[in-house]
């Protein structure tokens, strides 16, 4: 009898990945994956752009915490439809959780999908979601070293986001240094450079967004 | 014939970090496991309390990292002994990586021994090395909710170290509300607020370090 050679099979998280992708696409929704730090600003960039973009483009997040609903009621009070996933422990989220999670939302109400992954410079990296673009934040007082020692995020992500730069003139942070390593990680990556909290820089970020939008639905 | 029924088996890092720990205990040495989010100002402690203490206290580090030796170098500058432990993607230290940092040094020649832990505010609360004290640093541009979105590490650890207060003035960091969560959670832990960048506030940190080698040795 001759054996079955199983080739190429995808690791379950993986498969569940691409099956969460294709339902995005179907819905012409533009996922992306925000991974940082703990402290970052990952949910502030994703406040400061909701308020930008509202009026023309429909939003929803998913929030990714090990506990508590912190991050998911700032963004409620937004007016945005968001999902609170708690990890209970967990260091990153995964493509069931983020499967769980699309079944809550009305897919057909939303241009944009911010999933907020757990505050993990690490294990996030390693799990696919479904997501079209992974972005990395990487906040100013975390230092410039951080692609050498991390260098998993750095290499994964489609989008570096530094935020924090009102920081920059009290700070030791050589931006072009950073910005060096993270080139040589990661050639064809782009690099954000702008305050959640100020505002400072955020338009690139924006046109960013929305010709990724307008590439989807064309 | 009878069964025999194994009960209270401890799980293989925990039982060999209790075997790490009679070694350091063996040697009278305190060891300290530093946990905390990349970039809160781990290294910098280091460095900060070796260059108060170590005319009066022989000090050795196990630095961990993914990857790179960035962190040993800079300790190494300082003349003292250190062993880089580089995980290759692993998000924490465990038992079995100290045990062979602890092979590669003089334990008759150190009193007090910091394990750097990878940078990271989720997995490594779940590991014991062998530590006689897990100290977890935030430093205030993180922000002061982490208590309720990364409980495990402030419920495992005895102290707690408030890093980078020379940047409280410029950030919406409250103090005492930071302090009223970790009480909370670890009613019992040491609470140290300080820069290591300045060197404000380092004082009572110093003090406990001597006031628990001391009860090491009585």
């Amino acid at each position: 009898m001759k054996v079955k050679v199983l080739q190429n099979i995808l690791d379950a998280n993986t498969q569940m990945a691409q099956k969460n992708q294709r339902l995005l696409d179907n819905h012409r929704i533009l996922a992306l994956n925000i991974m940082a730090s703990p402290g970052a600003g990952k949910t502030s960039l994703i406040l400061k752009t909701i308020a930008r973009l509202k009026d023309k483009t429909r939003i929803a997040v998913i929030e990714g915490d090990i506990a508590s609903t912190i991050d998911a009621d700032r963004i409620s009070d937004q007016g945005v439809a968001v999902v609170q996933i708690n990890t209970g422990g967990g260091c990153h989220l995964d493509a069931n959780m983020v499967e769980n999670a699309l079944n809550n939302l009305k897919l057909n109400e939303i241009d944009l999908l911010f999933i907020e992954n757990v505050g993990n410079l690490v294990c996030p990296a390693a799990f696919r979601l479904g997501e079209h673009k992974r972005v990395v934040l990487l906040s100013v007082p975390e230092g410039d070293d951080k692609p050498i020692k991390y260098p998993m995020m750095f290499t994964e992500s489609e989008a570096v986001v530094i935020n924090k730069i009102d920081l920059m003139p009290l700070l030791d942070f050589d931006l072009d240094a950073f910005k060096r390593k993270v080139i040589g990680l990661n050639p064809d990556v782009e690099i954000f450079q702008l305050s959640a909290k100020t505002g400072q820089g955020l338009d690139p970020w924006l046109s960013w967004l929305e010709a990724e939008l307008k590439s989807l639905r064309a």
